[in-house]
């Protein structure tokens, strides 16, 4: 009986998200489902978080109980033979009996990448957001600073939310462009994200960036005077969680 | 009545190649099928050649007959409404009335893409070839050598193949190791090639790496005397049509 942690990565194209529902295809049920195949009994795992459907991970996390002992480097090779193509498990280690894979993560690190060529590119298409039109980089910019620290996010979580405590805190909005392969790319850095939370800054930031909205409308969606300023959510198939954080061991 | 040139890329994927066929999901069927809706009646396309099915292209060249004319800054976007997800147009020009695509290609650039990663990198499954096993490049390097210049290829096209003059010119084979996103890249650069001819060569050099096949063995199979040292033929979703070269106008 180790607590045991994965890292998987997933394309989230075919999947109605990270977590196991009735009568959807998820990731948690096709891990669930090979993880049972190779210990035998039904095998329930913890996933550091929720992603929305059609959203990717390459460094999502989630701990389970296993009923024996397998070695760390042959699971992984193992459950990706048993795993869809477009779910990978990239690596196993042992944890302490209380590790917590949701209530342990101090951070989340999430990407966000938009195709910037006048076409689409044939293969970063399932991956990135085609936005081809022009952009003002330094307003984008400017824009993503604003929601750096700790702010009261009501107004960029989905509608019908029932979440009350919609405070959190972002460490670092930043923004790259690669002239070469022309992907731009906004990385989230943040302790914890409200639902959808992610995908409705980066449609509020395109928005800025497109010179649809300004600055001060921004801080005011910020600040609950003017939650219309936020949004629109910007498309699942941009958006990677990159990486979960958590405490040294 | 303008005879116009599109280059167009895909994702090989879910199409069963590039040429028309009864009964099968093709690129050119798809491209004819957007043409229809915009020409209002039967466009006829003509390839600068066929792609196995599950090959990609970046740099496919098509012409026809455009039975009237549309600004060929407009026209990519109206062929990429009406087309699928996985196939873009990603250029339109006019040609003189004489140009045929498969015709006057003067040379073509194949590049085959092989992921180094232990585990399969997972927004580049469908796009490479998952190769962990570790590879001898000096001596993949030193066999694709072998390839360059003018050779009877005939152990190296498809079996059942009735093409009977097998001879071909390679003008280079270059290996690029990308350290950084584990990816080895294998470029092909040819006046043409048989039937499958790029992903037989590519299996022979991945043996040659792997230490599974002499140097000798690989020129003695070229030279006709020892055909079962090609192949085995390497897996079509690594494989991209780059670019087709023609005269400069």
């Amino acid at each position: 009986m180790t607590n045991t942690v994965i890292t998987i990565s997933y394309d989230g194209t075919a999947y109605s998200g990270f977590q196991i529902q009735a009568n959807a295809n998820t990731v948690q049920a096709e891990l669930e489902r090979a993880l049972a195949v190779i210990y035998k009994e039904p095998v329930r795992i913890t996933g550091a978080g929720r992603t929305d459907a059609g959203v990717h991970a390459l460094g999502q996390v989630a701990n389970f109980i296993a009923p024996f002992t397998i070695e760390n480097d042959k699971l992984p090779h193992a459950l990706n033979c048993l795993l869809p193509d477009d779910i990978v498990v990239t690596a196993v280690h042992d944890a302490e009996d209380s590790f917590h894979a949701r209530f342990d993560a101090t951070g989340k690190l999430y990407s966000y990448s938009i195709d910037r060529a006048l076409h689409p590119q044939i293969f970063r298409r399932l991956y990135t957001w085609h936005m081809p039109e022009s952009l003002n980089l330094d307003m984008l910019r400017a824009a993503g600073k604003l929601f750096e620290g700790t702010h009261d996010f009501k107004a960029f979580q989905a509608a019908g939310a029932t979440i009350t405590d919609t405070v959190r805190t972002i460490y670092s909005v930043s923004v790259t462009e690669n002239r070469s392969d022309k992907i731009l790319t906004i990385t989230y850095n943040g302790r914890g994200f409200l639902y959808r939370m992610v995908r409705m800054i980066t449609g509020t930031l395109i928005r800025v960036g497109r010179g649809k909205l300004s600055l001060p409308e921004v801080e005011a969606a910020l600040s609950g005077n003017n939650p219309s300023a936020s949004g629109p959510t910007a498309p699942p198939h941009g958006l990677c969680l990159e990486k979960v954080f958590y405490k040294a061991h």
